[in-house]
């Protein structure tokens, strides 16, 4: 049973790799059979379906944000300290060997946008925890702000979340060697405009 | 010939509504045909291959791009007022019944930013172009600005693209009733920042 489960979360990094590489829609069972040398019927004892087979990817993807994004940032200290460590560990996932470059929920979002069912679901619960997050991370440093511009914890996470597609889009598409220098930029413009003061 | 090039522009532009609906990288001599309801055969009197109508499909929404959102730029007033016609041709172009939310070249890098070849190719310099454009428009406007913080096009160019992407994000795959809200909010913010001063 033990080495069963192991086996089972091998084939489901193995297929989240070749998500990240051919977009989670190409991972079936026929072609995650081929990439891993595997029979077809060997896998259908794991997962009954495609879908099934996606869902546990969109599932392992999600663990592992969380181990590699979240919960790292959750040990940071609270405050800024946590905001800064927030995006190096996003960034630090974006970079990462089975990411690279892209982001699995962002890539797989516009694959599945258009598509109602439960893969979209499951893609639409973990960018809006996503979302969530970077939103209570912001609002208790908001809280004590003036009203108007920069106190917005949502829209902080809106402009958070543009700025690290860009990112994607100019890193991985535009191969720009600046898109790293780009995207820090504008981390500490926005940084400052929700009222970090960076030391004197 | 006049009628044939036309019936090649309406299959075309049919191919694009699909990809818009089910991915660039889903839209073969096969499904095309089947979707629009016309032999596999009749189709590749026009097209040789599946690259070939892939990369006649990104021409036409470059085409339409064109069309859409840089020559009514173009056409604005020169200065803020064109880059206030920038940004509402391009949420004009996301919001049109073809792109139903999200802009084909950032959906299509999606699929093929990790496939060298042709296409890839062709969404880059799309993608390179607008940037492009974006920091042109910006940078007689920037000649004047101090040094530092607001005064380089290339990042005003970063930093917009990802608003909008963020945008798409929040509205077609999130459904925020709040997304253009954001956005709006984001952009004005922008523009600020890069020297824009609204009227007291």
């Amino acid at each position: 049973m033990k080495r069963s489960d192991s086996k089972y979360a091998l084939i489901v990094q193995q297929a989240l790799q070749m998500a990240n590489s051919i977009g989670l829609e190409a991972v079936t069972l026929g072609t995650l059979a081929d990439g891993i040398g595997m029979s077809k019927s060997g896998l259908f004892a794991h997962f009954k379906s495609k879908e099934a087979l996606q869902l546990a990817v969109i599932e392992r993807a999600v663990e592992q944000f969380r181990a590699d994004v979240v919960l790292p940032t959750l040990a940071a200290p609270r405050g800024w300290p946590q905001v800064q460590a927030l995006f190096a560990h996003y960034l630090a996932w974006l970079g990462g060997e089975v990411q690279q470059g892209t982001c699995f929920f962002v890539a797989s979002s516009q694959e599945f946008d258009d598509q109602p069912g439960a893969l979209r679901d499951a893609l639409h619960q973990a960018l809006d925890d996503w979302r969530g997050f970077i939103a209570r991370l912001m609002a208790p440093l908001l809280a004590a702000a003036p009203a108007g511009e920069g106190n917005d914890a949502e829209q902080f996470a809106f402009d958070f979340i543009g700025l690290t597609m860009s990112y994607q889009l100019a890193h991985k598409m535009l191969r720009d060697p600046q898109a790293e220098a780009r995207l820090r930029h504008a981390f500490a413009g926005l940084l400052q405009r929700y009222g970090y003061l960076p030391d004197a």
